[in-house]
């Protein structure tokens, strides 16, 4: 009997789940026709991306809102996205060393995914595993990542509820504080918050938060802090319910202001569901979805009507200034056409 | 007569190179075909990239080796990318700031791009405004970006000689130097080298860069630094004469430690070339960007072939959950063909 099959993914079977999202990192031919199968059952979960450095004891916090979940009888899958292990030994330890902790709970399924290969591919991976865990039936889907490298924002933006976790400390000096992430969070925790410093480096995130709410950018420039006034070009969102960011403090380790956090992310869920925005986000994250997978079949169809050596020659040309990328890319067009025709 | 022609950017016109930057940058009807033509003229610049976080000083940093190049009779350009200012303002204004001490000199030209649009569309512009000013005969163009968002790695990799900029105290704990950062540094610089805790934020550093050296691959895992042997993929790459990434301690404020900077830059660009690997970078990133010309032509001939409404169609069953992405993405194709078999 095959170990996989769309019935056992659905049922919530363990071991079938895990060998299907390692057909989906292989790009295994079998996986393109299970995903299919399990897409109508997806568009259940809450997806909730956690971002913050290593520093930050993110993954503590992650392992403790999983078992607060639990506490609910929420099923709970964690994607561990681990761009800093590039090959499957750390991220698998690193599955140990959890497991240890949540082990022998049915509701929960933990999975670490290390970008091997093209960062692209690892989002769509990360995709298609978050879809397989959705049709499980997992309600809540953890998807936690380092803050640092190139497509895990990208990641992160995909999830409903994005949580980016910072340490006192850290956040003192405002221009520690990556720009890229003050627009992805819908919520702040400081972990460590008994940490000298946390009380500074909440209010330093309100400060932050409240600039960006005041319709102004902030502009680090040498240095210092500018902010500069901004006409809203969108007068529809001015009418929309805000999210006010919270910021929260938590001490992960010792389980103290997990529940509040629990409780926020259920208020954001409620959030998006009334004001239209969690129809927004799913659609938008289809469509990026639909554009990734359309350009990688049009170029997968575009090589195989070539004619042999002709990519190569462009690139030569290229190489040697004899031809410009525009000019190539309608010689290769070009090419196709009279290809084809033939 | 007109602002902008081919031989006013060849023979280096300031307005004509600037003009034909925002043509670039507003994807203005024209700017294609000056591309075009100036293509020939390219691949003769030493391409600079420099990241580091805004604390580092980085942008005075660039001011120095520009100035040191001139004392030294060589054109800059300098072109700043700025994902933190998403309007012109900031960067406007900061190109004022540094015109300032640069001011008056024919062989300088100081640009900043700011990410306005997609971030891939920032990349595109960047490489193209490169494109431009390498035609100009700019013989170094120093390309300053942000280590922080998410397409600036993807711009400074475009570079031939990547230079990484920390000050003392942010390297000190291992984990905040982030872990992509490693990879595509080729020259590390300390700025600021007269804050306390310099030396250990060098020996740190160089602790790292032994670790990478060493066939090994440094894991941060829950806090810990781990490191695990790796037998080499290549075997070519063992036998490649290696270049062994020197950490430079710098206070650019003060003009001590630059021209050592500049020595080494060169002393990179000649090790590319020995080594081959001049070619071969070069060689991938035209690959890479004829690539995306070839996707986004692609894209585009394949959304002016659709019959009208499909698209918007095809995401409702998607969203409905009536379709997968995958079947959606031959749907669309075979749509396509039908459309141009009428």
């Amino acid at each position: 009997m095959s170990l996989i099959s769309t019935e056992k993914i659905l049922s919530g079977n363990k071991r079938a789940i895990a060998r299907l999202i390692t057909y989906v990192e292989n790009n295994h031919p079998h996986a393109q026709s299970f995903l299919d199968s399990l897409y109508p059952h997806t568009g259940q979960a809450h997806l909730v991306g956690i971002t913050g450095s290593p520093v930050t004891g993110k993954s503590s916090l992650v392992n403790k809102l999983a078992k607060a979940y639990r506490d609910q009888d929420k099923s709970v899958a964690i994607i561990a996205v681990d761009p800093t292990s590039p090959f499957s030994g750390g991220a698998i330890l690193g599955d140990r060393i959890r497991m240890r902790e949540l082990a022998g709970d049915p509701g929960i399924f933990i999975r670490s995914m290390a970008s091997r290969g093209s960062l692209g591919g690892l989002s769509k991976a990360v995709d298609d595993a978050i879809k397989v865990l959705d049709a499980a039936g997992f309600e809540v889907i953890l998807i936690e990542t380092v803050g640092a490298g190139q497509s895990e924002v990208e990641i992160v933006k995909t999830a409903h509820t994005v949580i980016v976790v910072e340490v006192p400390g850290l956040g003192d000096d405002v221009q520690a504080i990556k720009a890229g992430i003050l627009e992805i969070a819908d919520i702040f925790v400081v972990n460590k918050a008994d940490r000298p410093g946390a009380e500074k480096t909440v209010s330093t995130l309100r400060t932050m938060l409240e600039l960006g709410h005041a319709s102004t950018h902030h502009v680090l420039h040498h240095g210092q802090l500018m902010t500069v006034e901004e006409t809203p070009s969108h007068p529809d969102e001015e009418n929309k319910k805000m999210w006010e960011i919270p910021v929260l403090k938590t001490m992960a380790l010792k389980e103290e202001g997990i529940d509040p956090v629990v409780t926020t992310i259920d208020r954001h869920l409620d959030y998006l569901k009334n004001s239209g925005e969690l129809m927004d986000r799913n659609r938008t994250r289809l469509i990026d979805e639909l554009e990734t997978a359309l350009q990688l079949e049009l170029m997968d169809r575009l090589l195989g009507q070539l004619p042999p050596n002709h990519l190569s020659e462009t690139i030569t040309k290229l190489v040697d200034r004899n031809l410009s990328p525009y000019a190539a890319v309608q010689a290769i067009l070009k090419s196709r056409e009279v290809g084809s025709r033939e």
